[in-house]
């Protein structure tokens, strides 16, 4: 078959991968029918992250299954399924609490790379949601939002205990911020502050439901926050860059008392513990658990009363998975499709 | 009136200071019945917090109202009072919040000096309640404990999400630690393990409720924690010291999806963020918001159902205060309890 594989920094190349079979009784199989670029692979590609010989890229996949293995229930060949990047049993005392992405048997689907025709799924049944029915065409951008950007920034939202009457900020306007303005608006947030500098993306945001755009970052972005809210900072405030810069603006961003949910995959963050425990905010975050939400966002997007598919403004074949990688660095896309 | 002074590390002393006025007409002065030195004084008192010259003392107070100012209106003269260490409106958006410790008027106690005869507390309705009746003075000590340390180990607590069913870690064995022991058994926790190589001070924390004692430490610590807990980590850690190893530890002894809450003042404290975010752990905590539980604490000590006065084991005059801050520097005191 055909899969991404990274060999440095900046070097993505699309080559003949041996197709993945059963190894393991709970295994399925599946032929993917989407997958994408995300932002976290742009850490490897910019060198922030090292690159370990030649790797298989991509963690994010919607597909029909192939094929089960034997201790399989729940998942049948045939289903329209969306996964996650980590594999979960769904049943474990972490798994039940809604911390899949910490599950005690999870394994990371990057490293088996759904950027590919076909992908092997440990833990099948703890790990796919079915849709109702196979999806019609258009349908497949959303779904395979809820794979990642969509739970991650679901969870962010939740992790920063959005909810009605108040007034949320979001910190960051790639896909997962986007889709964390989503699901602000979804959470019955009252106001919804997006930072953005960038008119695509300011643009999708209003859509998706931001009430007020900040463009100013730093402390300027902070000062702005305060002004919005009679100086004492947003009641919730989303984090979804994952640097310094942008973990202190939320954390400043946020009232005393308020909640920071960060989704940002942290590289050389340090937390300031005096100004931390001065602040009074909670912290949450992590490796969104999107196991958890998928039930609820599956039937969300199924039923069209969301479209989180609006984040992918480009669409190439696998083969040109490369162009997508180079896409997605300069920023000329949001997202990007990829169709095997 | 005579007031403790400290004038450099290790340096404490008991001097003639001016008696205090009513200087807002939200002012209410108090005749303090008994106060404290707390763990946080000892920052200075060690030299690892700067003295900015001669700085009155103290926080932590309990007395009888002598005046208040035109504009107070629940507080009257002849009450006895418990207040804490911030000053606070108790009507701006963040203390009906519940955070009145980062109210928009807050004014922090230590500069005042509660370690003295007489005490101005700013913000008088906002910041002090009044007990039932004049309290016997062997309760004293308890409605005294309900100014910081209780209201700081309870906030910590609560912070940490304790509950029926769960898992309770506490990381130190001072003062608010073994009075967070106590808070953990009251919200209902199921097991309740005190960190403490001291043999009096785990001697209490049984007494307030520990079920489990770890002497060990560090990484060993974290791993008796989860060696206890299925190798899963405890669902609610209270941090009571505020050093890099403390609360690495509490982060580390959390379980994925837990909670940690920090009431050890941070000092030099870094957080890893790579850590933190695959940690999956709820940080909260920050100066404890006493008054929103000095109600409720109020009338347990009144009660009897609590006694979190056992914390003091040694009550000098207000005279011998510097003979206080040695026997508390040197951990031969959990807690001294000062007679003015």
């Amino acid at each position: 078959m055909r899969g991404v594989v990274m060999h440095a920094p900046g070097d993505v190349r699309v080559e003949t991968r041996e197709d993945p079979s059963i190894l393991l009784p709970t295994d399925a199989i599946i032929r993917v029918s989407a997958t994408c670029v995300c932002g976290s692979d742009l850490w490897p590609y910019r060198g922030v992250e090292p690159v370990k010989g030649p790797s298989p890229m991509g963690h994010e996949y919607v597909g029909i299954v192939e094929e089960v293995g034997g201790e399989v229930r729940t998942i049948r060949p045939g289903q329209f399924v969306v996964g996650s990047f980590f594999a979960s049993d769904n049943t474990c005392p972490i798994c039940r609490a809604g911390y899949q992405s910490s599950c005690v048997h999870r394994e990371p689907v990057g490293g088996l790379g759904a950027q590919a025709e076909y992908l092997r799924v440990p833990l099948a049944d703890g790990t796919l949601v079915a849709t109702p029915d196979i999806p019609s065409d258009d349908l497949i951008p959303g779904f395979l939002a809820a794979s990642d950007v969509l739970g991650t920034g679901w969870f962010g939202a939740v992790a920063a205990e959005v909810g009605p009457g108040k007034t949320v900020a979001v910190v960051g306007d790639g896909a997962v911020g986007l889709l964390a303005v989503l699901a602000a608006k979804r959470l019955g947030a009252e106001r919804i502050i997006a930072m953005s500098r960038h008119e695509p993306r300011q643009k999708l945001a209003a859509d998706y439901g931001a009430t007020h755009i900040v463009t100013e970052r730093g402390d300027e972005g902070v000062a702005r926050i305060k002004d919005l809210t009679d100086g004492l900072g947003a009641h919730s405030v989303i984090e979804a860059v994952g640097t310094q810069e942008s973990m202190m603006q939320a954390i400043r961003a946020t009232r005393a008392g308020g909640h920071v949910g960060y989704v940002g995959v942290a590289h050389d963050v340090e937390l300031p513990g005096e100004e931390l425990f001065f602040s009074h905010v909670h912290l949450h975050g992590g490796p969104a658990p999107v196991r958890r939400f998928l039930p609820e966002l599956i039937d969300l997007i199924a039923t069209r009363q969301i479209d989180p598919g609006k984040v992918f403004d480009l669409t190439l074949p696998l083969d040109e998975a490369a162009e997508g990688y180079r896409a997605m660095d300069e920023r000329r896309a949001i997202k990007v499709l990829l169709n095997p």
